[in-house]
């Protein structure tokens, strides 16, 4: 079954989809992107992904010429087309095909849909050991193309053994390379960066659960703090919740009461947010 | 007259050229280049751009599938098939086609050449406004394609009819996003940042002509050193050697000689290295 991507204007099969090699994200990093879940066939939180698109196209000089409406359709015409259970769709914007190599020109935009394994219970129960590095992404509230420091780190990580990299900059934590902080403290405050990072759709929903249950604050966390907190975990699109066991040396015991409580509540959530959009 | 370039294994079209929508310079702007000058037929200072190239990708983990002979004779190649006067070359690498979108697979390797006029003796006369502003590149010491913030702040820099960014961090200057900075000292010392920045391959010979008639230093120097000096020039392959006339609001009424003379040097250095390679 052939695949298809939207590519500027049209739908073409996959193998088809060629970016110029002149294109500004291949020559210069200038790109921008968002990325949902595609579940039962609905797109997830579509509306909240939309709107920080549109944000990021804005804040990088990048007009997009497809209207809200006309995005809806395609994306849902994508799925349609494809047939893909179990996937993400990543909406990307560049600056486009530059004669001079610099200057931004008429945007590329493509729209691809790809396999994609949400994390199962055992992931969930292992949870994950982060390094820490410090590290500001620029930018930090658009969700650029660049994730140069994070993929030249992937060697270091592997060599011991952590799975992915806690971003800090002057003792404060600022986020994953691809999703976002939450710490639980001793007295079940939980506690998620608000300054320098990018807000995660995920994170907002996490916020708004949580807020019923506990007393919750977006502020600025130090390492010290996080390394003695009760619970750490991190939250994306493609992870949902996944509970912190390690960053660096120390070893959290944590049961990870409210990591699962909360993923318990996630997961309701996203299946009716998929039942109602479907009705 | 069909134009080539050279992509992975082979030379093609231009127009044939396309790199694959799921490459991780474009989703996760991992990529790395070299540049360089076509100079009557001649790739000027080609050994210092491969050796940066190299080191370049040694430091990215990208490996390099064709040896140094072998790179040397691709560029021969394309130079003699494309035969364009007055251009430069440009030879990318990136992450490669990622099954994952975000771990590094087998590099994609694009050679382009491109038409390049150098700088002409009225813009040298004009010389050029640089607007500073604070931030550090990221692997500074390496030649990625992350020209974020450069591309981000294009629009600021029209509006207030700048040409250029100067980058400083913690008051101390570091580079513009395409040239390196010198500034003459009122006792004629010649003083260039070497900490945190890109070594130019004209930079390096700047250096060794400024040598001979000139002290010269690689050291810090801060926005207030910059901004009270005698001249203040930039260097790269592409501008050569450019003076500026004014950073943000600091107009400088140079003679510019030091600069002036350090360009004729660099101009007889080229064309007597085009002289000797071509024999």
């Amino acid at each position: 079954m052939n695949q298809y991507v939207f590519l500027n204007e049209r739908f073409i099969a996959t193998e088809n989809a060629g970016i110029s090699f002149r294109d500004l994200a291949f020559q210069r990093g200038y790109g921008m992107f968002d990325f949902f879940r595609v579940y039962n066939g609905i797109a997830l939180f579509l509306e909240d992904h939309l709107d920080r698109f549109y944000a990021s196209a804005k804040n990088m000089h990048l007009p997009v010429k497809q209207s809200r409406n006309e995005m809806r359709s395609i994306i849902y015409e994508l799925i349609q087309r494809n047939q893909i259970n179990h996937s993400g769709i990543r909406i990307t914007l560049t600056g486009g095909v530059s004669p001079d190599g610099y200057s931004i020109a008429e945007p590329t935009l493509v729209i691809a849909q790809q396999h994609f394994q949400p994390c199962t219970e055992e992931q969930f129960k292992k949870g994950i050991r982060l390094m820490s590095y410090e590290h500001q992404r620029q930018l930090a509230h658009v969700k650029t193309v660049d994730y140069l420091m994070a993929i030249h780190l992937q060697p270091k990580l592997k060599a011991i053994g952590a799975d992915d990299i806690l971003y800090y900059t002057n003792d404060l934590v600022r986020e994953c390379p691809r999703a976002n902080v939450f710490v639980v403290t001793k007295e079940d405050q939980i506690i998620t960066p608000s300054q320098n990072i990018l807000k995660g759709i995920t994170r907002n929903k996490v916020l708004g659960l949580a807020s019923k249950d506990f007393l919750i604050a977006e502020k600025e966390i130090t390492i010290n703090e996080i390394l003695s907190s009760k619970e750490v975990f991190i939250t994306s699109s493609t992870k949902e919740i996944l509970p912190v066991m390690q960053i660096d040396e120390v070893v959290f015991r944590a049961d990870n009461n409210v990591s699962q409580a909360l993923h318990k509540q996630l997961q309701r959530l996203i299946q009716e947010y998929s039942l109602v959009t479907a009705e």
